[in-house]
């Protein structure tokens, strides 16, 4: 759609041949900025329910202040995967840019919100708090309540058995895991909420940088459950907010 | 837990040293039962919510009669991938084994239900169909409605532009699809309900039985979407039945 | 051969008991027999502890009748991957060779044993009896006691709990899984006795014909098990044997 | 073909016994410049219509140099995956060498032209213009017009939309994309004009280096379409240069 | 776009408040017909110059049928992939559909065309004919003149020198090529057309069932050329048309 | 189970509705201390036979510390993959962690023991002895005495033969392999005691990382070994240590 | 190179501006014979030094026929992968087609000669065999001397050792290995002979369809061994007839 | 050790001339020399023909040290992959440890020799100089004359076929190619002579490090010729020389 179609379309609105709601349609989808180099998708909260949310971690620091100089006005913004010596650059000239540093994560005019809803957030082990204060973090900014449960590996299932109940009291669970991945199902197999599984690259060998754990939870026999990308936790908290809004 | 544990159990509930709610939580976890090379968990309905959901396709036919003997008074039964000749043959010794050809599925016993709530199920092409069945008939079977959305591939994104107002009306949204698998994101990109991703073996070459789709969908950009097996309605179904139960 | 036995031939080749040629011929290690295409390592028994183990599937039925007309009058005969339809045809040339269906197990020769130690063979799902039985038969042909315990997969974990106290009474354990292949680590981590994991090809899709099963069983948290080829029955059964025997 | 043979042919086109055409059909094939180490193509320019293109990420400072001492009179040189600090050193022997730092090229000689043709160079995120820009400012040495969309992903599919027009005045379209890589299929199923896909290794975890996307391309559903190697600007640009001089 | 949309459209360019250009650019976009299961993107000829193209593999007759009987009236139709058994089959209901055995092509309604351009298609051994012929004969359907060289694999070098002027000639170079795959960039070295790869899956052991060749071709460094999918002669067949139309 | 089911134990064991031994068999499976971040599984000693074992690599130095402080108290504690500059920085907070250097094993409070047993550990070459040292002072760790014998690749097969029966003499052989990965296969054939066969990543090119050892191993037609993940000492070790304790 | 640069040629040499020997360099290189579909090689025997070898197996019965049709007159023949029945229908047309059923070789027209050489063939295994006969037939064929020695594998390594001096007096050593793949480097290790391992498909699961064994030859530590393609005996035999030829 | 041998040490027992301990030490194969950690194979010259050659990237100085150490008086030693920076360390301590920078090869004690016999040392790019070097190099050592060509790759055919008849002077030929590998294929289809391909890790993106090129040299239809590991030119370089030796 071109600028003249929009000023047709509004035209035709002031001119009565197109009702509000139609207009209100069409609009839902129109408006983007172009920059240099950058198409900026201005209405995805409107459309989507969340934030412009960058990964920043293949982008340069020119174009992460481009994205940030051009956001700021029309959209919240989260950045995943930005290592803090960026971040600290770009503070100096964004001074309002925040930053969790576990889960890798810069953010830019979240508004506060009143939560609601509560997800679960559970590692296999410590070396995936990194993933798990992903999706964690991420699903706070969003306005969800987390329940966070680390370190629960298979190798001592009892941990595990203690926690269903509360595990079970949430909307929806997220499981990130390692090595074997086979926590997920094993969770799973005892609850009746939906769970979403995160595979990360925590392993060696035939790990195969995560692959190992993938498999394991896409071949899962516990039905209810579904995968991300490996190391995803964005994708884990934005899949889970969808299901929390409900 | 052994047979005298669940004595003990019940004496002390008799006794009056254990509640009500103590004793019924722990049975919730108790009884299975066991057959000859078989070991029945009896308590997965009461547990996670939905039926005992057998895979048939690498069981024989003397495996799947003792499952479904033994089943019949205990849960209602869903059999995937059941082969038509083997249904026939089963149908022979289990009369109201029921049967549908193009999910490939057989079921026993599914009680009547007042359905609630609206899952979409779409695929991408004609031959994605089974997989996209797969999921809409066992969505049926556990009690929820589905609109079916086939054939909307994005060689033709107008077909998928004028469905989006109705798909977004659903709860939750599966989209199967195989060759390229690009369908769910594309998709995903437009509406504000959780989504699941079903990447089907449809393709030849490069597809990798069906391993191009699913790198697709795992990797897909447009956030707010989870993956399953290859081919897997059934997960889907489930995934999708939990979120819709909430 | 040891030393010992070294210097026995070397003296009795100075007393002259043993002539130069016969000293030659032994100091060539063991003896063998050759026939045509075929070249059988006689000693095998003595040097390993078990029979003569042929893997049938690639050979063709004259290769077949070779083996086990050679073999016979050498050593005990197992032959693992044996269809059903080949052993028939066999059995009439070999009227004493036994065949066991389950495990696709043909045997010959086989001399009747005070069974010793006790090793427990696991399934996770009813259709890995297949390679359950591969490992269980063989091994109570071999002179174990067997306790199986079959279909006890993760998504009713109970069912294991239960278990575990026989499971420990036994002095290594096998366990058998397809799929996500999750089970073996879930039994180590509650047992003090060496496991052997056999990931078996069951599943479809991401499975990769039992890749995923054999990557989450190399992968495991829980320590003190290793892992055999897929379906590899056999394999760890002679494993279980050598710990048995000890 | 060796020297004296060149002299045989000169000789026989002075003595008329070779007529001009044949002489020149044959003259096309031959030289080549021999160095240490190097054996220069010198004729690559009249046979296949551009100018030597070395790829200069795997040679040391040396070779480069030595590329660029015995080029330099014979033919223009482009060199991709030129760093920047290969490029300065260089640049102290060679003073005419120039540079573009986006796309990492260097070229040396490049005669000025006048420009013909259009070509759409569209990338998927910011993170792959490296990758437009090296099929961009090849094109431009090349002597095409190009015509730049960066930043289209299929997140927000009315950026591509509003833009499909002017995409298809082209003659030829340049698709870069990491991640699922799907926007050079959607892009193909709406126009009319040939497609080339360049996948992108932006992602990560189960993006596999870029393999993700370029399975997603090799599968697309969407035809009139053909792919390169993952990151190959040049070789996109130079399918699209061989395309547009048509 | 709905029904009621287009009637809008409609209404509006009769009261002149849409122009007849804004009302082709939007009806471009529009119909499609939905069937049962089917969904038509009835204007494919209109907006990507080619008729509807259906993988026929991965349908079963009765959705054929239901495609061969909703195309009819709307657009010609090719069908790849379609077996001669089930071909027949076809033909019974549709006795104008005409088929072409070497290249597994079955056809309706392509109106007759003055062919223009030339392609030229060449395959590497007399087993990649099959795949050679769905590129030629496709070509052949959509209105191009096919130049064919089969047979001219590398082993024997000098069978392609000889051709290569005759090559030259066409406007885009199609070569098909199983085994290491080998012969396009050797062909493209040598010419200044754009040439398309096809990989085929003839090869055995490490030939990975067509990937040697694709990444043969993926990896060559003689510039100039893009690949399709493996065994894919339509997509290089498409990809060539559109370059011939230029 | 919580503290509250852990009170209601201990009361019916006071009130003597409780075994002893039924009391006992319930707090093996019971108490783990839960810290910020961290579940301590504290009776794995008592359940498993052996210490906790952590994997050091992906965790940060305060995860380190937090692990050390908290199981200091508790258990026994192997830190693996542990690089000798993290130990330093550990060490200042508490000096009575020791270290292994060519091992990479740190360890704290690890309580003398009466060796038992005898496990022989093999390398095939030198660069190997990193994974061998591993095993071999793990297994020392915790209470065996180990054999070992380095070097002894297969391009000198006579330096094998040679050891065969020292090697016999232990109770399990570990085998560290890397590049073709065949030593364990050519000890297996020749010995009489469980192997367990550990490839290493030593190689390059399609050595991939020891998948090509790893697939040696697994594909052994020698039987009577099972095999651990890639550079995996210390899994090959806890296994040969509970078979060591039989 | 054309028919009219041959007459050129011819009548250069007639009338003396081309000496002999440049004439007989140069038609080296020329002849072809064009059929439908096929292009044949003619001078192959004369530049490579053995006759045409086909690779039957993706060719049908029309296209074999061709190719014997027109090869008759102008070279020997060897077809490899020819199956029996094939060979029976093509024998009726071709009656002095000969074939070898272990081999799996059809041959026409090749002409005895006097052997010379003497290569050794080896294969591990009896279900080895059939890659083995292709090796040693066809080397019969060329009119090498060949020395088997079949089912010598690691699993009984006394053996080998036995037939290593025999081993040691063929001019080059073919070894063909399945599963594993380890005997070639276990014999390159004790011999001073070129050796070609040629990796088989025999085996399972892990077996990677000989993947593993080829990648067990490739990573061999034992140097002065070549490797080529899984079950490719023919490629062996050809290898193994150059260096004999020396 | 030959029969004889060993007839002559029973011999000489008998006669009393030998020991028992000493007939004892020489019947286990033969000497080798057990240091700390290391096993030196001291007759390897003796038995395969050429020195000592460590592969030296994975092992660290004090390994290094103690191999220069115990090999010095023993047999000559050829270091490969070693590089330049350890190699000053060492020479420090080994001052007659020589070097050759190109082929990263240190060696010592290489006594001089009459050069006997031609290999031809090819390279497709000059990328590719590394490995050919390391082939090229290790052959002089070892004591045969090469001839390079370097800098041949397909993209300029006629520089390969000046060649080919200087190429075909030489006993064996080796070629080192990356990217897509198809000089080898190339070059065999042309010559009579045996060939050895070495893929090279040369490329990006879909190379695979080698395996792109590894896999088009396994799958090449020129017959003759057999592949080493990627890289790996001193595989080549004995392979070659145990030719060139015939």
């Amino acid at each position: 759609m071109t600028t003249s179609n929009l000023e047709e379309i509004l035209n035709q609105y002031k001119q009565g041949t197109l009702s509000l709601s139609d207009a209100l349609k069409t609009l839902k989808w129109y408006p983007f900025v172009e920059k240099k180099n950058l198409t900026f998708d201005t209405q995805r909260y409107l459309r989507r329910g969340f934030p412009e949310i960058i990964y920043a971690k293949d982008k340069n620091i020119k174009t992460l202040k481009e994205v940030l100089k051009n956001t700021k006005s029309i959209s919240p913004l989260i950045m995943s995967r930005l290592e803090y010596t960026i971040y600290k650059k770009l503070k100096i000239t964004f001074p309002k840019l925040k930053y969790n540093k576990t889960a890798s994560i810069g953010y830019l005019d979240i508004p506060p919100k009143n939560k609601s809803g509560l997800i679960a957030v559970i590692t296999a082990g410590s070396s995936d708090i990194k993933v798990g204060e992903e999706a964690a973090f991420t699903l706070e900014l969003l306005g969800a309540h987390v329940n966070r449960f680390y370190d629960l590996g298979i190798a001592g299932l009892h941990r595990i058995m203690d926690k269903i109940e509360q595990i079970e009291e949430s909307k929806c669970i997220i499981v990130a895991a390692g090595m074997e991945g086979a926590l997920p199902g094993i969770i799973a197999s005892m609850v009746s909420k939906p769970l979403i599984a995160v595979p990360t690259s925590i392993g060696y060998g035939t790990n195969l940088g995560g692959f190992s754990a993938l498999l394991t939870m896409l071949n899962s026999c516990s039905l209810g459950s579904a995968v991300v990308n490996i190391d995803n936790g964005i994708g884990a908290a934005t899949m889970a907010y969808l299901i929390n809004k409900l």
